[in-house]
């Protein structure tokens, strides 16, 4: 694949099989898309789907799983701990291979369109996608949730980018937008002291005055009797893992506690591992390119 | 492609452009095999190509240009810088992905075993796939050249590992073994005296002391006004980039001297930089299984 967009979308049924393996199978078996992972939350009774591909296929594949969905998944019988507004709640694309944001942003917005046509779903486009300010944040665009959401949508501020202006009776609305790939990124201490942990978390994160794309929180590892600084970065070509790593480590001098290590939560893109190992060994014009595995794949 | 095994097989032939893609062709429109690289030096006359492909594919490809090269290169009538013993000179296999070094020197072996048989070519098997212990170095078996070959291939310590006891008459002899990926890793020094990266890389090096799988040269950058630590690893899965990164610096402060940055030279296995980044931010259980254009590949 020369392309490549990574997309995770957001169904709101974790606990029918059937019904979540059907939607998968709308990514299985298709050239130039590869299902990655799919994963389901009782609890939350959603499940996440990550796939990548081709812009073109992905494209085709995402449009056919939203329509099993709609017809599957019945939004007013629909129970779960996850705030949802939609059958398919959120549908968000990566760009991760020769891909520019800006095209991210154009698949985003070719498939709200179709998606808004072909199943009568009202589509807000969000994150990079977004049209107004107010819709770029997820959790402002799901206020209300499902049950809300008629009435939500008679406010001209809550007009859809495409679809009708009404709710899909039982589908909701979705939200479709482009956004960078998160890396999940934590770094150990060497203290059971929780509030140690915070503390450095509130500095290092974007809302304390620290890194401008990182979310942060401190975390108790009771089994090691260690804490840690648990971290997103929202955009790693910004905020890199070498930068909120060292900014841990400098925070936690003032508490006399050193570092204990570092872990990558789940996938992690390969330009962000290669700037951390630049800044350190101080390499200039290293490229991507001259990894072996990704000239192969060329 | 699961499994990936690279050769790098050399050719004596460097001037004609014609003989060089003939020979290339072999690799080229092949199932799962990859021509990476192919250049020719004139003053050496010698041509080295670089292909990569599942064991296998590769097998068949590397016995089919040795054919060619066989059939096309007259060594009797061959001069160049670069010391040659035979039409295909060497061929190394590198064991890449999903590949053990036992499997690279098992295919080695098939390879040595049918060139030998089919083209009535003396392999000798050299480094990880050498009989002999004085058969590892590749210099030692290539002393005497195309030349002086009849005459070493008289005595018992230079019978051929397969194919016939007396060299090839137009094509000589041929070195086929297995070995470990090569890093070419440079560290820039913020000096201009060709003496102190000289003392360094003396220092770094195995012979002088130094890392076990590190080979050293200093080298000037006089366009820069800076001097270099030109390294080649051997070994990058026991002598690290940062190792010898890191050794460099060490060594440099008895002089005063700081690093300018480090180079990576041509192409890396993703393994060898995953391992300094994983040495860096202290990263514990890291695989490169999580690298996203990784599992892509999967």
């Amino acid at each position: 694949m020369n392309k490549i967009i990574e997309c995770v979308p957001n169904f709101s049924e974790g606990r029918d099989k059937q019904i979540v393996e059907k939607i998968a199978d709308a990514f299985s078996a298709k050239d130039n898309v590869k299902l990655l992972d799919y994963s389901s939350d009782a609890d939350h009774n959603r499940s996440v789907i990550t796939v990548a591909g081709e812009p073109e296929a992905l494209k085709e594949a995402v449009i056919e799983a939203v329509g099993i969905a709609v017809e599957l998944i019945n939004l007013t019988k629909h129970s779960g701990q996850h705030p949802r507004m939609g059958a398919v709640d959120v549908i968000p694309f990566i760009p991760i291979k020769n891909v520019t944001m800006d095209e991210a942003i154009t698949l985003s917005k070719e498939v709200g369109d179709a998606i808004g046509e072909k199943y009568n779903l009202p589509v807000f486009l969000y994150e990079k996608s977004a049209t107004q300010q107010h819709r770029e944040n997820l959790a402002n665009v799901r206020k209300g949730e499902f049950e809300g959401l008629k009435e939500k949508m008679l406010s001209p501020e809550w007009k859809p980018d495409f679809g009708p202006l009404q709710p899909h009776p039982t589908a909701g609305a979705v939200a479709v937008g482009a956004r960078m790939p998160l890396v999940a990124y934590n770094v150990n201490l060497n203290t059971s002291d929780l509030e140690i942990a915070t503390a450095i978390a509130k500095k290092v994160r974007h809302i304390g005055g620290g890194l401008r794309f990182c979310k942060a929180m401190g975390v108790e590892l009771e089994d090691k009797g260690i804490t840690q600084v648990s971290m997103n970065l929202t955009d790693y070509t910004k905020t890199s893992i070498y930068r909120a790593h060292e900014m841990v480590r400098m925070e936690a001098k003032r508490y006399g506690v050193t570092v204990a290590g570092g872990e990558v939560i789940g996938l992690v893109p390969l330009e962000a591992l290669v700037d951390s190992v630049a800044y350190y060994l101080g390499l200039d014009n290293f490229s991507i390119k001259q990894v072996l595995e990704i000239k192969l794949m060329e």
